[in-house]
């Protein structure tokens, strides 16, 4: 078999699997120590994942919001990289086997994130959605946006016409509110610029939450500044709105109401990615992997989950921490240090999640701000320059930020969004090409 | 059959094919104009080809050398824009045909452009060749790259470890010298820092031109510069090196010398697209469309062609004008006006191409210019430069010339290309992917 071939030292070896805010850090914070240490990934860059959603609107260039791992690791000579998926964690054996080979371990961290929960909705309806987990993913999604819109304008039927106009989004959560005032934004400024032969008011972009409130974990005044702000975007907000199926063109909701869409996308819920090999008494059954304070899988020696991918729940958290990246860079940063400590004979320390707030994005100068125990909230102007300012910093290298800001204050002059390119084609339009030609193949042969 | 819905109305329509700089040049001078213009292009965005090569060295990104044709006719009623792929032309009953249903024209400009020319090479050596025609291609190489860059650090043979790391260019016109430098500098600055588990010495640039001197149409002291320039990057330079085949590995020139080299990029040379309907009498053997001075298309009423895809031939230029975007851009002003003077009775004026002189870079500090008549030429920081000021003002949008500008700012303090993301997978991994999936599926029937 092969292997990844990372030279064998005397140190003892951290295998870290994902390289996305929990992984990186745990990565970086074990830089010149007493490990070696050889993070996988299966892309060769880290994504900055709160943003996605403005890659797939056309604000950002996908480029601005990833990072090569490689760069970011250069200047550490006991941290290794190998793109490669991880396929098995052979605990056993302490190995864990790759797409290019295996490797073996003394500590494993799990890191590998969380990945779309469609909660049993039938394949049949959730082949025909769209995510938004991945930078391909958020690129697709805009090509599909924008290709509707070039079939509306040769379309003869006013339903059909609607259909491929109007855009669906299923879940009340950050992503889907964030998107929602994207693409309301994108409705009012430039889709009636670009496609002046359609009517624009044939285009409805709708919200479905199954509860009855928005950004559920936030507070209640920031849940009802959001719904006003999406309603001022033009946005149907329709909570207690379960969505039951999807045939590719009708919404049915719960209740049996029925909506035409060609577009839907789907941000309602996450799992953890599953990890073969693990035994089921270490998971939840969303695929979240049961770990203690220190991070440690319960029930397994030397291995290690963080960020979305696991689960640590206490008296106080039933259900453990919320998905999002300061946790999984807090859970990356301690557990380094506590695998340092190990080393010097030092006690390790419990994770103690320190809780900066919440915010989201609404559209242009539209933001919610809860800061911790929800006693201080901000709306409004002064919400949205406290996100971008966050959101800025926290990306990942000097380039990024500055190809951030200067797409934003470009963005924000010009109410525009650039980045309307078809530059791969959707999913949909590859797969009936490859389709197509494998017709066409059969007929010749 | 479907039409493209285009509303007709008593103007006269100028269908033209392709969103190049000839083509959308005349699309923009007949704005407001007494014609009704129908641009069709497969792509909705503008290509500025002559930067392909640093996004396919990860120095730029894709959407920074592209611009949304929407955007760019936004405000012109008369300028209609379909994303289509033209199939034939009707001459006989003024019709195109797309893949998206035909229009009828009353004048059609046909600026499709040039694609690559492999000069008779046999297809089992030009499909495992990588070409740069294209944002897609340019970013299949980028991946292409970089990924075996990944697969060399798991080779255990010696030989094809060297093979994976050695890049080979063939053609040593503008592009084949920019890309030959470019990847030197990757060689000297990034690619060791970001494989310290590789020796870079395996790694080799070759760069193979059949006549005895790069940057045929330049000045001789500047094509002496360009090679001197190379040497310095490393670039193993061979000349009076016509290529033979390529079998994925094994490079074989004229003489028989071979070299082994997992990448093979073509750049040697570029031919009119093919358009069908057309007489094989208005064609030249390399595809490109005769036109006389007016650019009118040889033996058919009110068809035109501009830029690349056209040959004017005169007594001066017997093989026509330079396949280079300045001569697009004159062609294209010029037959827009010759357009409106047909209307207004004025008589229309012979093309004449104002040549404001040639450059090329060579990685960086590292540029040659030519003035017009060869009479003045300029090397090294000075020319560099030049070149940066020439192509980021000829880049369309403000957004654009901006992230350029700070994408070329940030590589030249910091020695480095950071776009190295392996976003698409190259279409060799694609391909694999996809024969492993059918195979799967028929193992699984």
């Amino acid at each position: 078999m092969k292997n990844l071939k990372i030279p064998n030292t005397d140190k003892q070896r951290v295998v870290i699997l994902g390289g996305g805010f929990a992984g990186m850090n745990a990565a970086l914070h074990l830089k010149d120590s007493a490990y070696q240490v050889v993070l996988i990934d299966k892309h060769n860059y880290h994504t900055f994942q709160p943003l996605l959603y403005q890659v797939a609107t056309g604000g950002l260039e996908p480029t601005s919001i990833a990072y090569p791992l490689r760069k970011l690791l250069k200047k550490h000579a006991n941290i290794f990289f190998r793109m490669a998926e991880a396929l098995f964690v052979d605990v056993d054996n302490k190995i864990v086997e790759t797409n290019i080979g295996d490797i073996s371990y003394d500590k494993l961290v799990i890191a590998l994130g969380s990945t779309t929960n469609f909660f049993g909705l039938p394949e049949d309806s959730t082949s025909k959605m769209k995510t938004l987990k991945s930078i391909t993913e958020s690129l697709d999604l805009r090509s599909f946006l924008l290709e509707n819109f070039e079939d509306a304008l040769l379309e003869e039927d006013e339903e059909k016409k609607k259909s491929l106009m109007t855009v669906s989004i299923v879940g009340g959560g950050p992503t889907g509110v964030e998107l929602a005032g994207a693409i309301g934004e994108m409705k009012k400024h430039m889709l009636p610029n670009d496609y002046k032969e359609l009517d624009i008011n044939n285009m409805q972009v709708h919200l479905f939450e199954a509860t009855d409130k928005l950004l559920g974990p936030m507070s209640e005044s920031s849940q009802k500044r959001a719904l006003s702000y999406l309603k001022s975007f033009g946005v149907h907000v329709h909570l207690k709105s379960a969505v039951k199926s999807y045939d590719g063109n009708t919404l049915t909701l719960a209740n049996n109401d029925t909506i035409h869409t060609d577009t839907v996308i789907w941000t309602a819920g996450v799992k953890g990615i599953p990890v073969n090999g693990l035994p089921k008494e270490s998971l939840y059954p969303n695929g979240r992997i049961k770990v203690n304070a220190y991070n440690q899988v319960e029930g397994l020696e030397n291995i290690y989950a963080i960020g979305d991918i696991s689960c640590m729940v206490s008296e106080n958290l039933p259900r453990g921490h919320a998905m999002v990246a300061p946790v999984g860079i807090q859970q990356g940063q301690l557990l380094a240090k506590n695998l340092m400590r190990e080393k010097q004979g030092i006690t390790p320390k419990a994770f103690n999640y320190f809780d900066k707030g919440s915010m989201a994005t609404v559209g242009r100068n539209r933001a919610v701000v809860d800061f911790p125990g929800n006693k201080i909230k901000m709306g409004g102007l002064v919400a949205w320059s406290a996100w971008m300012v966050v959101h800025l910093m926290s990306l990942v290298g000097f380039r990024n930020k500055m190809i951030v800001l200067t797409g934003w204050l470009y963005n924000y002059m010009n109410y525009d969004r650039v980045l309307r390119l078809i530059i791969h084609p959707s999913k949909k339009r590859v797969v009936e090409k490859i389709n197509k030609e494998i017709e066409e193949s059969i007929l010749e042969s």
